[in-house]
């Protein structure tokens, strides 16, 4: 019977799963239990199914599982420091209350950090070294992988990067910071520029109505985008001369609007950078999708998990 | 006879070199032959000149040489990209050429990564990684230290630390890119800060002229430092949301003045980050002085080219 590492994208909104050949390829569709800010039973009990799932639809025997979860983990012990979409997970030990309740081994990672490595592996970061992934969604999470592993720094927290200071007296940040690139590149900063460019009135309430008004020429939805991509090009350039990257892919449901923000971000990363830095960097959408935390997931699973 | 590595540090006024053995301890004084702008041939004849006396005054042979060279140095070749303050080096292939002159193996890094990696071995940054190091004379060099190596990126170009974006509408820069952290906290920025806060009239030339200013309680003179040391903060924010360093390092000439501008960056670094990330990291001055990157470049030549 052939092996599979099952892949798991806890998130605020369901658990997805999906079953990945040691070679990066899907051997299942992309599963999903639906649950609403889950506690932490109730995400043991859909991972269990989930990978039971997965692997009897690929018809393999599952070897290792990867959990990409929405919060700090500390490492070394891997334990849930902060979970803001999932509070009931705070302090709690995931990898070792999934390893047990799988009987399988368990690799924990943040979910940005799953994702990159997705892309890593078999994505837009594909033998590309420093790859830098960042996830535009209702906030902007951070990734990066360096010589083939994601990087963790000293205890887990590195690559926050939605939390770079673009604009050190500008918008106030969820985080409690002022001036973060997820202030104003994000579904959240994104409604905020659109609010105050175009003042009193109704807004749309996601990103893709945001989008489809830019689409159709509305000036303040047109400046939100632009102003995103500038905050965008901005934080790209700090990455750049720390990292000095080959590849930083975007993803996220907010990278669908591409030419609304990409020409404002080029732009800024041009002021803030010198051309020999800039000579090896492309900066590109992200290839996987929704997929990209499941399968980089089953990715680290496998790399520390398995033995070759 | 004992063996020894020879650290070398080309700078915009001469070489200096020093020995050290293979557990970092200096085995004979820091030596200089003071150069104003060499030439490669004078970089040459300096080094196989100070190499002989390190290893004569240590009374030791050398097994390999290191050499911190002041440009931007493209990898894995090796080649002078760019040396602002040496032009006659640019193009040139320093680690073939001095390898060939010595006869001995050597290793080039761009010389603030030097020092950086000495600070790491031996100096502040000890048993710290991920370790950061900021070196403030006329400009601002940065380097890193992940793993116990150099962090060079795609290549070579990675931790161009002072030019960090601090503030995106600010001031002009020598890289020609606008808002870098260097256009505040060198001492190019900080005379820069001072004219524009004391308006017309003299100024000193340079940052200890400033310091004593400061120190004496001149207004304009505190507030260049403050400035810089807010510019510090909000740099030092988005290096600790990249990485998560355990120990940011800051020497050169501008960090005896430490209490001058360490409460702004201080402030400012609390702006910008969670608690979580300051947690681990502590921001110390360096501890090598002067010789941090002739002993850095030291470490590198025992690290890369002397085989246990």
């Amino acid at each position: 019977m052939q092996q599979t590492a099952i892949g798991v994208d806890v998130g605020g909104t369901g658990v997805r799963a999906m079953a990945v050949s040691r070679d990066g390829k899907p051997l299942t569709g992309f599963m999903e239990t639906r649950l609403i800010r889950a506690s932490r039973d109730e995400v043991v009990r859909a991972v269990i199914d989930l990978v039971a799932q997965a692997a009897e639809q690929a018809n393999a025997a599952a070897v290792a599982v990867g959990v990409g979860i929405p919060a700090f983990l500390t490492l070394p012990d891997g334990v849930v420091a902060l979970s803001p979409n999932l509070p009931d997970l705070n302090g709690w030990n995931a990898g070792a209350a999934l390893q047990q309740a799988l009987n399988l081994p368990v690799v924990v990672e943040n979910d940005a950090n799953a994702a990159a490595y997705g892309e890593a592996w078999v994505g837009a970061g594909k033998n590309r070294d420093p790859f830098v992934f960042l996830g535009i969604g209702t906030g902007l999470g951070g990734g990066i992988v360096l010589n083939g592993e994601v990087l963790h720094g000293a205890r887990g927290l590195a690559a926050e990067l939605g939390h770079l200071t673009v604009y050190p007296d500008g918008a106030l940040c969820g985080c409690g910071a002022v001036g973060c690139v997820e202030a104003y590149a994000s579904t959240v900063g994104l409604l905020r520029l659109y609010r105050e460019a175009a003042g009193a009135g109704s807004s749309p309430d996601n990103a893709l109505g945001l989008e489809k008004l830019a689409r159709a020429g509305e000036a303040a939805a047109v400046s939100a985008f632009a102003q995103a991509g500038a905050a965008l090009g901005i934080a790209s350039a700090q990455i750049a001369n720390t990292l000095n990257p080959q590849c930083i892919a975007i993803g996220g449901a907010v990278a669908a609007a591409w030419e609304l923000f990409y020409p404002a971000l080029v732009e800024r990363l041009a002021a803030h950078t010198t051309e020999a830095l800039r000579h090896d960097l492309s900066i590109v959408p992200a290839e996987l999708g929704r997929t990209a935390g499941a399968v980089g997931a089953a990715g680290l699973a496998w790399r520390r998990q398995v033995t070759a």
